[in-house]
This record gives structure tokens, C-alpha cells and sequence, in this order.
């Protein structure tokens, strides 16, 4: 029994490893046969652990919202504020771009998966924040910038960007153009 | 014969007004049935000029690009090429943001329809050209920027708001933020 349950833990390991890099290539259209034939289970084993696509989407989603979550966490004592925010959005913005189309199917199945990304939204928001909130003492933001705000941004530019030849390149150039301002008052 | 074109032209006229109203209030969603009623016709005769929504959809969206493209001829002679530049960038964020869904609908429709959003992308990037140019000449924008950074800044902006309970106020604070940079290196 004890086997059993280290064997489902390891397995569940594993396709959500596989799951995170399928969708990323593929977006939320990400196939759970490949997803099993790329972690060596069955296809019976991957649907045991997520009766769904969009239990597997869901748990793919809390993966990285947690990983994002540590990576904040980590930079909080970084020398720089303003290079460890931007360090952080980067980061959000290396994900959205590559989670494409994640948060849009999440959101079209109803309520409850709408309060799922929502959730989601709201640890983003409490991770950057301490982060957002060093950089603005060091008068390294602008002063009206909230978390929500950086979010909703990074998420506007993984969205605009989807259907472009290169996405993450564009995404990039975009955050730094947002970063920088477009037309900055000389 | 001809007062039956001319009429025809009033109320094709009239009707694609009342649609521009309704797209703007509901999105894409918007109904065929309320649109005949407002515009004080029967709905034969909305489906006489617009055999289905998407033909609807897409007469909004070329009427409105048109108009911004106007807009753009307008401001290219103004006093302060940034003001100009901010002013037409201001009147597409409002555009998008009223015109929620509608490209992300016509996107759905397939490579056509593609085609159509292309188009009117490649339309709206004519338009603001010779105000980034002039914007740029004054050095009041970052010198790597490009017209479809601009537009696709813009569509982010308005897709990411379009959840938000005043996305139209968001989506010009955001806009402010991106002109202004969220963390200018001092």
C-alpha cells in the first residue's frame, strides 16, 4: 500500500512535469495521450490522477502560480528592488506567454473555474506585492502602480501576443517597452 | 428604383449606427433582434444588408477602423506631435475597449476572417504611422518603437481589462502607465 501511494506520488510528479512543459508547446490544447506517452504511463493512469483536461489545466495552473510564488519570495532581499521586480515580471511574463490560452479556457468553463484563476490572480498579486512595495520606497516605480495593475499588463501582452511568429520575443519587447514607457513626459 | 436606394442606403446606414451602439454595450454578443428593433426595422431587413452576425461584426469593425484612420489624417497636423500621438492612442484604446470580443470573434471565424482582422490591424498601423513619425522626429517616443507595438499594446490592454467592472477606466489608467513607463530607469 505504502508502495503504491510513493508510485501514484511520483507518477502524479511526473505528468504534471510533462503536462507543464506539453502545455507550453501546445497551449490548453495540449493532448493527455501524448502528455501519457511522454511519461511512460497509460493513458488510464494520467486520467486517474485528472479525470479532466481541465483538472490537469488546473493543476498545471497552481504549479506555476506557486513556483512564481517562491520565485518572489526569493528575490525580496535582492540588492536591487527595481532589478528584482523586473526580475519577477519577467518572469510572470516568460510564463503567460508560454501558458497561452490557459487562463482564457479556465475562464470560459463557468463560475467555478473563473474563481479558480481568480484565486490564482490573487496569489500573484500577494507575491509581487512586498516586491512592488520595495521598489516603490525606492521611488523605482511610478507612484499609482498597483499589483493588480502589473498583472493586468503582463496579462495583456501574453493575450496580444498569442498569434504572433514569436511570442516570447514580442512579449519581452513589449514588457520592456511598458517598463520604460512609450512616451515618457522628458 | 432609386428612392428604394436611397432608402436602402439610410437604413443600412442607420442600422450598422444602432450595431456600432449595441457591439460597443454588449460585445460580440450583440443581438441581431434588439439591433432591428432600436433601429426601428424588421429583422428581414437587417439580414437583407447583413446576411449573418459575423457580416454585422465585420462592417462594425471596418466603419470604426475607418473612423480611426480619419482620426489619425486629423491630428497629423496638430500643435504637439506627443499630444497628437497620445490623443489617437487614447481613441483606440476606447475603440477597443468598447469593441470587446469582436476581434477575438472574428479570429475564431478561420482564416478568412483572419485575413479581415489583418487587414484592419494593417489599416489602423497605416494610420498612426505618420504620428509616430512625428512623434518620433520630436523625440517624445522610445526610438524602438513600432506601430504594431503600439496597436498590440493597445489590444492587450483592452483584452485584459475586458473582466474588469469598469473596463474602460482601467484600460486608461493602464494606457497612462505604458505611456509613462511603470519604472523609468531614473
Amino acid at each position: 500500500m505504502t508502495v503504491q501511494r510513493s508510485d501514484a506520488r511520483r507518477n502524479y510528479a511526473r505528468i504534471l512535469a510533462v503536462a507543464e512543459e506539453e502545455v507550453a508547446a501546445h497551449g490548453a490544447d495540449a493532448s493527455l495521450e501524448q502528455i501519457a506517452r511522454t511519461a511512460g504511463v497509460g493513458s488510464a493512469t494520467v486520467r486517474r490522477h485528472f479525470p479532466s483536461r481541465r483538472a490537469l489545466l488546473e493543476a498545471v495552473f497552481g504549479e506555476r502560480i506557486e513556483a512564481l510564488g517562491s520565485r518572489a519570495e526569493g528575490l525580496l532581499y535582492a540588492e536591487d528592488p527595481r532589478a528584482a521586480l523586473l526580475e519577477w515580471l519577467g518572469a510572470l511574463t516568460a510564463y503567460a506567454t508560454s501558458a497561452r490560452g490557459l487562463a482564457d479556457t479556465l475562464l470560459q468553463g463557468g463560475t467555478d473555474e473563473a474563481d479558480h484563476v481568480n484565486a490564482c490572480s490573487a496569489k500573484l498579486a500577494d507575491a509581487v506585492d512586498p516586491l512592488l512595495h520595495r521598489a516603490a520606497q525606492a521611488r523605482a516605480v511610478a507612484p499609482d502602480v498597483t499589483t493588480t495593475d502589473l498583472i493586468t499588463l503582463v496579462t495583456g501582452i501574453a493575450l496580444a501576443t498569442e498569434h504572433h511568429p514569436d511570442p516570447s520575443a514580442e512579449a519581452n519587447h513589449l514588457l520592456a517597452l511598458t517598463v520604460q514607457g512609450i512616451s515618457p513626459r522628458a
